[in-house]
């Protein structure tokens, strides 16, 4: 269905969360593996598991259209043979609010696959509170001016 | 340090349950990868990185000895070429509490290492109500009555 290659898992991360901001269906499965074997946490969320489920939810979070600005911070990564797992902070600020909400944790899982690297599980929960005071890693960062 | 090898990632996550429920430091960290690089979410807590972190968080947990018996259910998995991807609802007893508490919805990791499957990421976070009520991984998904 499309024809988006990302030559590392980093680039199929950067295009996931174009695709959430844009609230872009199409872009956003572009990313996913398209295998059966995909799972889908969302923050308080049933586990949506396969095709069918983990596009329906992104359905219906896109269907009101763009409302968001995600910052990603405090990334960790483990890489295997075939394998990055990211591990990062979401800051998500949405239109109309004052500020940004309580950071998300998400865990994501990509694979890479003969049309290159691929998302094959999202596990997204809410930060407990404290998390949102820990340094925001801007990119470029910026210089620390305390402690 | 533990000379155990796990021959397939269900095995290292038996280990895993298994650790949990007798509350034992030295088993648990045996299922981990020995690399630094390994990520533990508890649910509703801070993200864990490296060995340290991670080990000192169960040590605490383990302090007051084993106190709960776990049942796996509903497990999804997803494989690569050296790893595995297992999402599952962990269903907790606590001793000396009438009944199960709600479920938890934990992703778990497995790399193939040199020393047999290991732990890289385990991501924890409680699932939404209603979570319990789910039937036990049906095939073919029940037909949606409602949107």
């Amino acid at each position: 269905m499309t024809a988006r290659i990302f030559p590392t898992a980093q680039d199929a991360e950067g295009a996931f969360y174009e695709a959430l901001e844009r609230a872009d269906l199409e872009a956003m499965m572009a990313v996913w593996s398209e295998d059966d074997d995909v799972v889908c946490v969302h923050p308080s969320g049933q586990r949506l598991a396969g095709q069918e489920q983990v596009r329906e939810a992104w359905r219906q979070m896109f269907s009101g259209g763009p409302s968001m600005r995600i910052r990603i911070s405090q990334q960790v990564v483990v890489t295997g043979m075939m394998v990055e797992i990211r591990s990062v902070h979401e800051n998500i600020t949405v239109a109309g609010e004052p500020g940004p909400r309580p950071p998300i944790l998400a865990t994501n899982v990509y694979l890479r696959t003969p049309a290159g690297w691929r998302l094959v599980l999202h596990h997204a929960s809410p930060a407990p509170a404290g998390a949102a005071a820990e340094p925001p890693a801007p990119t470029p960062p910026a210089p620390k001016t305390l402690h």
